[in-house]
């Protein structure tokens, strides 16, 4: 094969890709392992390996490459996918009140009081909406991810995380739509808004709903041609479909995969789906979380200003989401633990303020302080979520979070 | 996670490559489905859905996207690890005199039959030259996966073909170099020749040799994570690096890749290195392959000029090939069928086909003559080597592919 010797129609060349790819995977192994010998979960290893190879130290990895963009975007949804194949959707809405009530109050009170607090600061209005904006979003990826990591997935408050993380990646498209009208200097329209939302959480009950009269047949089907790997092939090419589609539909890709693990889980497929799907993660999953970490640029941190306003940001980032964790009174969890899971803001806190930068709308000091909120959010969830999870081990909701006994953690459902 | 909306950083979006690789997965394995039902090896099929979902027939693909590019790429990559995986190197050492002289015969016989035949038709020199060119070089890939897909990779047959192909890619790429430095106006170098050649071959030794010294105790480390998936993933890493590194030093990144697996598969790892890698190369391979048919554009096989010069061309790529299996005359081996093996040249044939017309040295219709000698070169090899397999089970060289005789087969060694 001479294809090194083609004409070069890539913007990258297949050796630069290849190797970055091997210098991520190397990285993200090492320090995730040392994450894990040091007590913390791996993700953190790999976010720290991002920070390292990103353009504020090392400058290996250049976060703006389009061909890194993609594999990092397959990752996510890979990673989502998959955790949607471990989810029991019937144990998901059982939370599913308390989940929308958390992620409701963890958009609003951190937007409030980041807006609140950046014009406390001198900070213009409209600056001030895409900073508060920025607070509301919550990592999908990352908050998953450290979940899985420290085994508390299927616990009621992983659940519950989960379930509000997934809405408040809809919200938060919902909202970013508006502040992308609001900088282009138009007046959103409650129409416009409207339909979004109607859309997006539309799609993902019209393909709970279809897929599963749909996609047992389909897969019994597939299973017949008694290839163990075309099940998982035809399954990874759902999740992408699916994926595509909540994305044109106005809701986010990862919701779409995440949507194609649930519909997937109960069917007698699962396993071997998840056995196809863990091995392409292992390698695509890290390139996303060093990508995020790569995206940030510690260089600017130094500045007061930066560090005066990043850091109050950060305060109530945090102060929101953890007393969203406790907005659903009526349940017996560790709320806590929900908020704190909610806290990470990764690479969504990361689109709102690369758009309010590139529309102009804030300056770069103010970019600075925005990444500063999203590095500590980040970086300060994984280690305080372990610490939360070693100290009460037999809390109310108990350790053990495959018990199956979330009826009686919630009065509704 | 709101990636869908950030500023579009690449020149494709993540929703379209998505679709791209769903589209590409279930086209190559419900017409891979269908080519092994009416007897033919899966690939058949993968190439044809690459041929009709590019720009000749459904325009679905196209074929210079750079992110396409790069998968597939990674795709052949990912075989070419996995075939040297399967490979014992010390079996195909005892063939590497029959393989080198199927490969040297290989390149010699096209190269002036198809030159000589393109001079006769009336063709100028230096499109002549480039013509010939095109026909010395084996895809890899394709030969490597029919012969996988048929079980006859570890016959003594697959393994002096597996060996002459990857000797032939070596030489095919000393070959390019020449002919680029003809089509730019400048005279060739012997003593780069000759460098060239060294570097590829001395590449190959040295990561053989080297590559058993220092990497099994590097695995038993990596093993004693207790992670099967990490030793996957390491394994891979190892592929990507070698391919850089053997692109970087004027061999094909393929070889690099190849001689990855070539010196990890006599280690205990080798099995669970295999089943990690062979559930990526499930979803990388055929985009290879559907990239390669995507490339053929059959539109312009109508023009009579066209078809003349093409089928000429075809048919001395064909016989060239067929005399270079009986070239390594003191082997016992069924000799048709290494020749029939040596026939496809794929994406090889593609490359020179495009630096020609890419220089300005072919014209568009010599282009498409040699595209479809590539195509049909490429679409006869399965079937023939299925039928001749079929047909003499129980030849000398025996139909078990893995009985362990290859000692006997040949008189040097």
């Amino acid at each position: 094969m001479l294809a090194a010797s083609a004409p070069d129609l890539t913007a990258v060349s297949v050796e630069h890709l290849l190797l970055l790819i091997a210098v991520i995977l190397v990285a993200a192994k090492v320090l995730g392992e040392v994450a894990e010998r040091i007590g913390q979960p791996a993700v953190v290893g790999e976010l720290l390996a991002g920070v390292i190879l990103g353009p504020s130290i090392v400058g290996f990895i250049d976060p703006t490459l389009p061909a890194l963009h993609l594999m990092a975007e397959i990752g996510v949804v890979l990673l989502l996918f998959s955790i949607g194949l471990e989810t029991d959707l019937k144990r998901l809405m059982s939370v599913g009140g308390a989940a929308f009530t958390v992620a409701i109050v963890g958009v609003l009170l951190p937007f409030g009081a980041g807006f609140g607090v950046a014009r406390a600061l001198g900070i213009e209005l409209l600056p001030a909406i895409v900073a508060g904006a920025a607070l509301t979003a919550t990592s999908v990826g990352i908050t998953a991810r450290v979940l899985s990591d420290l085994g508390q997935l299927h616990s009621v408050e992983g659940q519950i995380v989960l379930g509000a993380a997934v809405i408040d990646d809809v919200i938060g498209l919902v909202i970013l739509a508006v502040v992308s009208d609001l900088v282009a200097g138009n007046a959103p329209s409650i129409l416009g808004v409207f339909r979004t939302t109607a859309m997006a959480f539309g799609f993902l009950a019209a393909t709970l709903l279809l897929g599963r009269v749909v996609l047992p047949p389909l897969f019994a089907l597939i299973s017949r041609t008694g290839k163990e790997h075309t099940l998982a092939t035809m399954a990874l090419v759902l999740a992408f479909l699916l994926a595509v589609a909540a994305s044109e539909l106005g809701s986010a890709l990862i919701v779409g995969a995440f949507a194609a693990g649930l519909v997937l889980a109960p069917t007698e497929h699962a396993p071997v789906i998840e056995r196809g799907i863990v091995r392409l993660a292992n390698v695509f999953v890290p390139i996303f979380f060093v990508a995020v970490g790569a995206a940030v640029d510690v260089r600017t941190f130094g500045s007061p200003g930066v560090l005066v306003i990043g850091l109050a940001l950060t305060g109530v980032a945090v102060l929101g989401k953890l007393a969203a964790g406790y907005a659903p009174v009526w349940i017996r969890a560790r709320k806590t633990l929900i908020g704190v899971g909610m806290i990470p803001r990764g690479e969504v806190g990361l689109i709102f303020a690369q758009t309010g930068l590139a529309a102009g709308v804030i300056n770069a000091g103010e970019y600075s302080a925005l990444m500063l909120m999203v590095l500590v959010t980040t970086f300060i969830a994984p280690p305080l979520l372990r610490q939360l999870i070693t100290k009460a081990p037999a809390g109310p909701s108990g350790s053990q979070p495959d018990a199956g006994a979330v009826v009686e953690m919630t009065t509704e459902a």
